[in-house]
């Protein structure tokens, strides 16, 4: 069982045989990064379009056993996530009827404060809104997995310890690791998998230990660390993969409609745009490098098999849809 | 098996209690007249909020397994529909989406023109319109029962030809019976039942007659006619039951947001209000008096119970989701 817990590709017919290639079971794809619930919805009108037109490759999930059907018909399931409560706007009705349509995941906040809670690039973080706790408890209702990527320490810790379900930081890697903003502190990766939760190791280059220079040996080091510290079943891969995106796109990530400015977020003036992914991770096709890289740190075949997808798919059974 | 092809009460508990009270195992209600697909939306969020606080009376349906796991349950089961095209704006995406979000009727016109076809008040009728036909085909790809209570007979005609799945009439009378504007001739009824197709009779006064003041005899023996003519297997309930709504509301049925003048629909100036249910049919309670009287004008044990649930379910089961 091979699942990647985050990617925004610029999604075609290439990409999607990639991910057979690779021999994805199943992606967690986001569907939203600003879009309130309308724009939400016209993104989840073009992924059945994707599911009507590549239904060869690709099938919608919203459960565990409907990853393991997906393989067995040899195809990649799709699970829907949102980086932003964007799409809920100011309605706590919208959880329920976004987990109908397919949302599993969703990030309280994307780098500034929300309605919810903080991002990790507001310089205070005075961590869950009124709103955020109600929010968090109906997602703990209907099985809508609360995600803290990007979030600040304190709302990450104060989700985690509120929420009556795990968490999952779907795409971040430890601090101790590499010192970007967006890599989590040992108290906050603590915090999410002392309750059951989950994190997946990002590719993305701005957070990786040399960026695209980063090797698959140290890449898969710094997993074997997080393992050795909080426990192999809590980890797992959030590749982070924006392939084919224009620059366009970041932009929209980073800026969304919150600023007339341009803020160049985890980037800079000088390189602005997207960086270049590692030589030895550059699409789908690639996955099954990693659980090489893995087997070459150290891990025993059991390891292997959890961190490249057995894990999230047990975060899956637990966690989407009621208890 | 009891089933009602069609209310729009102002729903509480103790109309809820009355469907319990009488044994109605499905209901298939209104979440929109002339609402877009945000409002619409916002009246799932409020059934969501129903089901939540009276799920020992009501759960949602969405397939015919659904409504006899309800039953089973002791519980009614309830199906969501639109008697207007409005859901899904200009946007044919949305059929699929409302039909994740458990619609499962959708009239194509409500008595004006529609995107899609002609409403049976307009002066001319000429048929379905280029997205009508789109519409319809991805209606029948779906599962979204196409309805066409509210539209003009040739544009009824055209649907039920061009449909490649049976169609329905969730809520008017024959016309031979009572000449009003929305009951339907025979030519209608024919292309309808003809493909397969289902009509509810409506319990509405305006569609009976002599009104507030028809017998329950002359209502059921109607449905011996109708029976005798067309086949007992397309017909069932669709009582139009509007229970304890103001007269604002039916204010907005009939106008919405299309016109700044008072039209008074079936009504009139001096009748302008919700007209007064017959006394066999005040509310939910007194459905089994529907099967009394259907025993009382001949129909045997079989006819009794599909015409008061039976051949709805067997239509819900084939014209329910994907074929």
């Amino acid at each position: 069982m091979r699942i990647d817990g985050l990617q925004y590709c610029n999604w075609s017919r290439p990409i999607f045989e990639e991910m057979r290639a690779g021999g994805l079971d199943a992606v967690h794809v986001t569907i939203a990064y600003h879009e309130v619930f309308r724009e939400t919805v016209l993104q989840m009108e073009r992924w059945n379009r994707y599911f009507e037109d590549h239904g060869d490759l690709i099938v919608q999930a919203r459960t565990a056993a409907d990853v393991e059907a997906a393989k067995a018909s040899g195809r990649t399931a799709i699970i829907f996530g949102a980086q932003n409560p964007s799409p809920i706007e100011d309605d706590i009705g919208l959880v329920e009827i976004l987990h109908t349509l397919g949302l599993r995941f969703m990030q309280l906040t994307y780098n500034n404060q929300s309605l919810l809670a903080t991002g990790c690039y507001e310089a205070e973080d005075p961590g869950l809104t009124r709103m955020g706790r109600e929010v968090i408890a109906e997602m703990n209702r209907v099985g809508l997995v609360v995600d803290m990527s990007h979030s600040a320490d304190r709302s990450t810790i104060e989700a985690a310890e509120h929420s009556t379900r795990p968490i999952a930081i779907t795409h971040a890697n430890p601090h101790d690791w590499h010192p970007a903003r967006r890599n989590k502190r040992a108290p906050v990766i603590e915090a999410v998998v002392a309750r059951g939760g989950m994190m997946g190791f990002s590719l993305y280059p701005h957070h990786l230990k040399g960026g695209s220079a980063c090797t698959l040996d140290s890449f898969c080091g710094a997993m074997m660390d997080a393992a050795a510290q909080y426990g192999v079943r809590h980890f797992g891969i959030g590749s982070d993969l924006c392939q084919d995106q224009p620059d366009s796109v970041v932009e929209w990530m980073r800026v969304g409609r919150w600023t007339k400015q341009i803020d160049y977020g985890e980037g800079s003036k000088d390189n602005a745009g997207f960086p270049p992914q590692p030589p030895w991770f550059r699409s789908n096709a690639d996955f099954p490098k990693l659980e090489e890289g893995l087997r070459a740190v150290g891990f025993d075949a059991d390891s292997v098999a959890a961190l490249i997808g057995g894990n999230w798919l047990d975060f899956f059974d637990k966690n989407f849809g009621p208890q």
